[in-house]
């Protein structure tokens, strides 16, 4: 059996992070690349060595190579990726998605989500979005810890993390170093967005619960510290925003079944903020999981991203999201093997 | 659409808590049972109200009302179950089975998983085997952590429980209350088992990640009281025996890459042990979870193997395992929506 032959779509700090994680996989191999600096050496790109994989910016040449999966990883917008899977589907190639809002394209873009269904059975490809959050902490984990319940009554969750080692993009999108005022201005001028995928994850717990939803809130509260926070990208006084603390309900008839935290802050253990994913479920019988520390989030993506790859080939076409599909599991073997163990 | 209908073979403490936890969900009715107490009300043995369900020990005679799942909740032993099985993928239903060899058949019996795959596929109907334990915590969760790991070197868990609600057959199969010399004679004739799953977790955590391995091996040692424990079944005095620590490893090349622990004894508390369900993943990155106190077992057999019902519905035919299908969730809404939502 020849190697699963793997796309990239996007070199970013994700898509390459993928990429050097598939080098070292067995089974597996990436045959081709679409990226804006086009001719260079996929090798360049990753830091590896020369692969003799040229990037290109032109996808329809590179969507041309023989292959079997796409992985997109070029916005977290469902209406910024859609023509990228489009083009892909329509090549008949598998997609994985990391967009945030591909998670659950449901809950925000329900007509994308069913136009991306019907191309995808149309093509017989699977289409697939997933990342550590949305994807796994916030979602998947929870739907699978309520499996153990013979009634669930209200779930909260949280993930706790360190923004510490990003760049300035995300300080902004979290209005780290921001006054508690420009704080406020931020969040109603929606330059400070806190975490994108709340959404995303409520609607994908409540559809695989049975759970119907009349409504979801979201609030995002300034993290204003009481001492002095520093990266290499931001300093904070006392009195100025460390992060944003983005809320989410899931309501129904005023009563909230779902809520889910994600504060966002730099050096969060500063004020004794032990970073973390936790899981409470109230019902028949009660849940209290703590994954300490958190799974971080760029290698947690990666590997969720690499570990579907055989779920997603294996899987009845259309577009599914995480609570469709067999839970992932590391791949620590031939990729191959283990498809070749699911036909059976 | 009609209620999904069940048939309940066998109504000892899990199969008639998985009768009453039915009889409160949407969408699903119980229109059968198979049990010893021929001719009573299924109401009487659920200790709910009359339904009208008389209980038949004609396993035949049940089997061909008109169904679309069997829960077979008879034995802990692949070759016990195995005609029940037989008889009712014949009659051409689904079934799941919380044997807890069930959870993973090809680990101790690959003929019998063989038979039984080829006997499923031929009726086009789903096998299934769960519970919490093989089934779920020291395998599935174990499984869908690793998903967020790019690599993982080594698996440990423990599942840390009381066993003070338990009556005397579950004591004596720890060994509570016996001497350590009586102890080790009872694990040497097989008289004290321990735990009754750890192959079919190992192996069902190998078969997810790719890793073949060469040999599992199995400890079972007693648990040496300090202080004077007692239930109402037993009493064990300082010195005498309070349960069995029960140890699995999963080994290749003489290296231990998966070390599953499941203490078993009355009032772990009164040392000091907490209870609960624990993974240590030892890889990129690590995972450190908790969930505590544990899952109990009683009631999460039961939601496991309810809310699974679905999912085993939807599935493609064949003997399956829980790595196979979609992580299950609890059922809150009506049990049709949720398999419609699937067909989509």
């Amino acid at each position: 059996m020849e190697n699963i032959r793997v796309i990239l779509w996007g070199l970013g700090a994700m898509g390459s992070g993928i990429g050097k994680y598939l080098m070292e996989k067995e089974g597996i191999e990436i045959v081709g690349a679409i990226e804006l600096k086009d001719g260079i050496d996929l090798g360049e790109v990753l830091g590896t060595g020369k692969t003799g994989i040229i990037c290109k910016s032109n996808a329809h040449e590179v969507l041309e190579i023989p292959a079997d999966i796409v992985i997109i990883a070029t916005s977290s917008f469902t209406r910024e990726v859609f023509p990228h899977i489009e083009k892909s589907v329509k090549r008949g190639l598998n997609v994985i998605c990391i967009a945030e809002e591909m998670a659950y394209p449901w809950a925000q873009e329900p007509e994308l989500a069913e136009k991306m269904d019907r191309m995808a059975r149309e093509n017989s490809v699977t289409v697939l979005g997933t990342g550590i959050n949305p994807g796994f902490v916030l979602d998947l984990l929870i739907i699978t810890l309520t499996g153990a319940c013979a009634r669930v009554d209200k779930i909260k969750a949280a993930r706790v993390n360190d923004l510490s080692p990003f760049g300035p993009t995300v300080m902004k999108g979290q209005g780290v170093g921001t006054s508690p005022e420009e704080f406020k201005k931020g969040v109603e001028e929606g330059s400070i967005v806190g975490h994108v995928g709340f959404p995303e994850s409520i609607h994908m717990i409540a559809d695989a619960l049975g759970w119907e939803l009349d409504e979801i809130e979201e609030t995002r509260e300034p993290i204003i510290t009481n001492v002095y926070r520093e990266t290499p990208h931001v300093k904070v006084e006392p009195g100025m925003v460390a992060g944003c603390k983005h809320i989410a309900f899931g309501k129904k008839a005023g009563k909230t079944l779902i809520a889910l935290e994600h504060p966002q802050q730099i050096h969060p253990h500063m004020e004794g903020q032990e970073t973390g994913d936790y899981v409470w479920i109230e019902g028949e019988p009660n849940i209290n999981v703590a994954n300490k520390p958190e799974v971080p989030g760029g290698i947690g993506t990666m590997a969720v991203t690499i570990n579907m790859i055989p779920k997603v080939i294996e899987a009845k076409s259309g577009l599914l999201s995480m609570k469709d599909l067999p839970v992932p599991a590391a791949v620590m073997g031939d990729f191959r093997n283990l498809i070749k163990k699911q036909e059976g």
